[in-house]
C-alpha cells in the first residue's frame, strides 16, 4: 500500500466530506462529454517518473486506431452556446424512462447482523432533470443517452479516487477507463498487444474464459509452473531465458504476462507481496507488460486453521484502516515502470450483470483502449453506471464501500470455512487433496486418479470426464480442471476439479461436497477395495 | 411485410393476451440459463427452406471459436436437484440492490397530447424474489448476475416475437441473439466474416463509426454510388463484376455488403422496396452476405411537401395496422436465402445508454456470434435487459410498443419538417442543396464549394474544414461529410455536411440552421459578391 492520499474513513458519502475532492465541471456533466483521469487525481503525481514508452509493443490493429470522429466532436459541446446538429443523440423526451429508484441494503443492518430482507429504508432516485435542478451531477438524461468509451466524468472521478486510495500507482501518467468487465478488457488488451501466432505467459492452470478469448485470435497461452503461492518466478524466468520459437510454432518471445494474483482462478492461490516483487523483477528483466486481472482483490481472507470454522476468523478487522492494512499490495501499486494494465471489476463485489469494471494503465495505453471502445462497445451501459454511481459515490462514499467490502470479506471467509470443513468431513483424503484458499471464490481439489481401478486402461482426461459426469448425476456440478489448462498442447497427467463456495447457500455447499465425496467413493470403488483404510 | 402471425393489436401487455405465446420454462428463468430462439417462435417455419451454408465464409478467428466451457456447463443447472459448485456466480445476498423501480411515461398522455412531465402513474418494480414469489418471470436475482452472451430467455422471447411480427423471415432456421448495440455487433460480424486485407462494400457515404471500426482490422470500405434512394444496384453489380484485386491492394472479391437501408447515415436516403429487391438480386448473383444495419427502421416518415410543415403529415396513421403497412419491408423480410444478418438496436427508439440491440441471422451464424460474446462482452447489461423487458414485455406488450413507435414517427416527422422549413428559410439555395429526408435522424446538405472565393487555391477538404470550424464558432455543430467517405483512398471533389434534427429542441434547430446559413453567407462572401442574386 502506498501512502494514502486521504484517510479512507473520511471519504463518507457527502461529497463535501471528501478531502481534496475535485469538482466535475458542469460542461463535463452532459451527454457523452469528454473527461480525463488526470483532472480527478486528488494529489500531484508530477514528481513521480513517467511510464515507459510502449509504442513498439502495439499491434498493427491498435497502431492503426484513430478513434471515433463523432465522439471526438462532442468536445465542441462543452461550449453551452453551441447547438448540436452533430451526433444522432435522441432527445431525453424520446427515452421512455422518467424516473428510476434504487433501494440498496442498509450497511447498518449488515453490521448489526439484522435480517437482510428487512425493508430497506434508503432510496436512491434519478430523473431526467436532476442535473438541471441541481439535485445531482448525474441523471437519466445523461446516463440513458450515448457516452464516451471510458464512461461518464461523474463515475470516472470515483474510479480515480478509488484507485488512488487502494493502489496509489508509483508513476505519474497513469489513467483509467471504465470497461464492460474484465473479459472484454482482456479481449481488447490482447488485440492491442498481440498479433496472431503470439504466445502469452500465464499460470499453468488459469481462467478458462481467458484461454478461450485468446485462442481464436491465434494466441496460445504458455503455462508457468505454480506452487501454493501461484506462479513461480524462477520458472517464469527460465521460460523466457530459454525461449525457443521452434518449440512454440515459431512464436516470438512473449511480451505479455497474464496474472490473476489474488484468489487465482481456478487454483485459489494468492501471491504474497514477496512473490509479486519477484515476478515484477522478472517482468522488468524481460520487459513484459503485466495484465493484472484482479476481480477477487477484496475477497482476501485470513489463513484457514482447522479451528477457524468455529470462530469468526476476521474478528480483528474492526476498522477500514485494519482492512486496508490487510490487503496485499497489487501489482499496480508496485509498478514503478508503468508496465501493468490492471483490470478491476465490479462483478464479484457489486453485480456481474452490471457489466462494469475499469482498467488502470499508462496514458498511452488508455488512449489506445479508448479508441477501441469508441468504435466497438461504445460505452458501459448507462443504467449500470448510474446505479453503481448512486450507490458508491452519492450514497456510500469510499468509506461506505469499504464497509461493504469488509462485510463481503467476512461472509466469504465463513463460506470458505464451511467448504473446507465439508471437504475434511466428506472427501476421502487419500484420493482428494487440497490447500485451503485464502482469497476469492474457489477451492481447488486434486484427485489422485492413479488409484482409480481403471487407471491402467484409461487416461487422466477420460477419467476426469467420467468423474465429472457422475458427480453431476449425483447432483453436484463442479468445474473440470482440464478447462483451465494454459498450455493446451502439453500432455497433462493430473486430475483437478474447481469448486466454488460463492454460488450456493451454505447448507447446499455442504450437501454438494458430500455428493462429490460419494461420487469419488463410488467411482474409486472405495467401498470395495477400502483404499481409505488401507 | 410477410403475413403476420398475429394481429399486432392483440399483443397487449398481459401475457395471456398474446395469441400463441410460448412459455419461458422455469428452468430457463435462472442465472445464465441457456435458451433458444427456436422455442419462442409462435408459428412453424418448417415448410420454409433452410438458409445457405456459410461455413466457407467464416474467418479463421471465427472458425476457431469453440465457445465458453463455463457458459456451456450452465445447462446442467436446468435440473433443480443439481447444486452448483461450478461457476463463480455470487449469491444474490452479495449484490447490493434490493429493489429497482422504473417509471415510464404514460402512452395515454402522449396520445392525448398532455404535458409529458405530468407525474407518471405507472411504476414497474423488480426485487430479488419476484421469480420465487411467482410475481414475475424475470427479477434482480437473475438480471444482476451473469448471463448468456445472447441474453436472458425472458427477453429473447420478446425479441423473437417482435422479429416475427415485423420481419417474418422467409426461411426456417433464423435465430436471434441480443447484442450490446449495432457498433459492437458490426465489429463482431467483421471479425466473423473478414480477414485483414479484405474489402467490404458500402454506400459511397456511410456511417463513420463503421468505417472506423473496420479500418484498424485492415478492412477497407469500397463505396458504391448512390442516388436519392441510396445505393445503386447497377453500380454494385459493376464493382463486383469488374473486381480487380490489383486496384484494391490485392484484396479478394468482397463477400460482405454493409447496408443502412432506412434513413441512411449520413445521407438520410431510404431504399424503396424495389431498390431493396434489386440489391438483393445482385447479392444473390455474387453470393454476398448483407449486413443490414437498421437502427432507424421505425423512424420512417411520409414524404415532405412544402406545405407539410404546417400540417400533421402523418394524420392518416390511426392504427398499428396502418403503421405496419407503411413500413418498407426490411432485407430480412425478403431474405429467402438466409444471407442477411440484420442488426436491430434500441438506441434510437428506447435508449442509447441501454447498450441493447439484437441480431437476426441463420442459426449457424448466430452460433458463431454467441461463441464470441461469451468470451468478450459476456452479456448485455442486466439492468438494461430488465428495464426494457419490464417496459416492452410486461407493461406495453407489442401493441403498446407499436404505439410508442407511432408516437416517435409523428414526433420525428415534425422535427424533419422544422429543419427543412428552416433550411428553406435560412440557407442560400444556390450554394446549399438538399433532398428532404424520409426516415431517420439526418438531413444531408450539399455545399457547392466551387463558388467559394478561394475555390481556385484551396481544396474541397480544406474548405470543408474551414466552413465547419467557422460554423462551430458561430454556435452550430454539424458533421463533416468527409468523416463519412467509404473509400478513403479515392479523391473526393464534393463538400457535404450532415445535420441532425434529433438532438436539439425545435427552436434551437431553427436557430442552428440560421447560424449555419450565416456561416455560409459569410464564408462565401455572399454579402459582397451577391452570388444568390446573380
Amino acid at each position: 500500500m502506498g501512502s494514502l492520499p486521504v484517510e479512507l474513513d473520511q471519504c463518507t458519502a457527502a461529497p463535501s466530506l471528501y478531502p481534496n475532492r475535485k469538482p466535475v465541471p458542469p460542461a463535463q456533466r452532459g451527454i457523452a462529454a469528454p473527461c480525463s483521469t488526470e483532472q480527478f487525481k486528488t494529489k500531484s503525481y508530477k514528481h513521480k517518473p513517467l511510464a515507459k514508452r510502449w509504442h513498439p509493443y502495439m499491434s498493427t490493429e491498435s497502431a492503426n486506431r484513430t478513434g471515433s470522429s463523432l465522439k471526438a466532436s462532442m468536445k465542441h459541446l462543452a461550449n453551452p452556446n453551441v447547438i448540436s446538429l452533430g451526433g444522432g443523440t435522441p432527445l431525453s423526451d424520446f427515452i421512455p424512462f422518467d424516473e428510476v429508484v434504487i433501494r440498496p441494503p442498509s450497511l447498518e443492518n449488515l453490521k448489526t447482523d439484522k435480517k437482510r430482507n428487512s425493508t430497506s429504508v434508503t432510496t436512491l432516485h434519478a430523473t431526467k432533470h436532476d442535473i438541471a435542478d441541481g439535485t445531482s451531477i448525474y441523471d437519466l438524461s445523461v446516463a440513458l443517452n450515448y457516452g464516451q468509451g471510458y464512461g461518464s466524468a461523474q463515475f470516472m472521478r470515483w474510479i480515480t479516487e478509488h484507485t488512488e486510495i487502494f493502489h496509489d500507482p508509483p508513476y505519474s501518467d497513469w489513467q483509467c477507463s471504465l470497461t464492460i468487465g474484465n473479459t472484454s478488457a482482456f479481449d481488447m488488451c490482447l488485440r492491442m498487444l498481440t498479433e496472431p501466432g503470439d504466445c502469452v505467459l500465464a499460470d499453468k492452470y488459469t481462467f478458462s474464459t481467458a484461454i478461450e478469448t485468446a485462442q481464436p485470435l491465434g494466441i496460445s497461452f504458455v503455462g508457468i509452473d505454480m506452487d501454493r503461492e501461484g506462479m513461480l518466478p524462477d520458472s517464469l524466468g527460465e521460460v523466457l531465458e530459454n525461449w525457443d520459437p521452434a518449440a512454440h510454432k515459431n512464436a516470438r518471445k512473449p511480451s505479455v504476462l497474464y496474472a490473476i494474483p489474488t484468489g487465482q482462478n481456478p487454483t485459489g492461490t494468492t501471491q504474497s507481496l514477496e512473490r509479486r516483487k519477484e515476478i515484477y523483477k522478472v517482468a522488468q528483466q524481460h520487459d513484459l507488460i503485466i495484465l493484472e486481472d484482479d476481480p477477487y482483490y477484496f475477497l482476501q481472507m485470513d489463513p484457514y486453521t482447522s479451528s477457524s470454522a468455529d470462530k469468526s476468523s476476521d474478528a480483528e478487522i474492526r476498522s477500514s484502516a485494519d482492512f486496508l492494512k490487510k490487503l496485499i499490495p497489487s501489482y499496480l501499486s508496485l509498478d514503478v515502470d508503468g508496465r501493468v494494465i490492471r483490470m478491476d471489476s465490479f462483478s464479484k463485489v457489486i453485480s456481474p450483470g452490471a457489466r462494469l469494471g475499469w482498467v488502470t494503465a499508462p496514458a498511452q495505453l488508455i488512449e489506445r483502449y479508448k479508441h477501441h471502445t469508441d468504435v466497438s462497445t461504445q460505452s458501459p451501459a448507462g443504467l449500470s453506471q448510474l446505479a453503481v454511481f448512486k450507490l458508491v459515490d452519492e450514497h456510500w462514499g469510499h468509506a461506505g464501500y469499504a464497509e461493504w467490502l469488509m462485510h463481503l470479506r467476512s461472509e466469504y471467509t465463513k463460506r470458505r470455512d464451511v467448504i473446507i470443513s465439508a471437504c475434511e468431513r466428506y472427501l476421502p483424503r487419500k484420493i482428494v487433496s487440497w490447500e485451503p484458499t485464502e482469497a476469492g471464490m474457489f477451492q481447488w481439489l486434486k484427485v489422485d486418479w492413479k488409484q482409480h481401478p481403471d487407471a491402467k486402461t484409461k487416461s487422466a482426461d477420460v477419467l476426469e470426464e467420467e468423474i465429472w459426469l457422475e458427480s453431476i448425476s449425483t447432483g453436484a456440478l463442479v468445474g473440470r480442471g482440464s478447462w483451465f489448462r494454459a498450455s493446451v498442447d502439453v500432455a497433462h497427467d493430473e486430475v483437478f476439479y474447481r469448486t466454488t463456495f460463492a454460488a450456493a447457500p451454505l447448507p447446499k455447499i455442504e450437501e454438494a461436497v458430500k455428493r462429490f465425496g460419494e461420487t469419488i467413493e463410488k467411482v474409486f470403488e472405495i467401498g470395495l477395495v477400502k483404499i481409505e483404510e488401507s
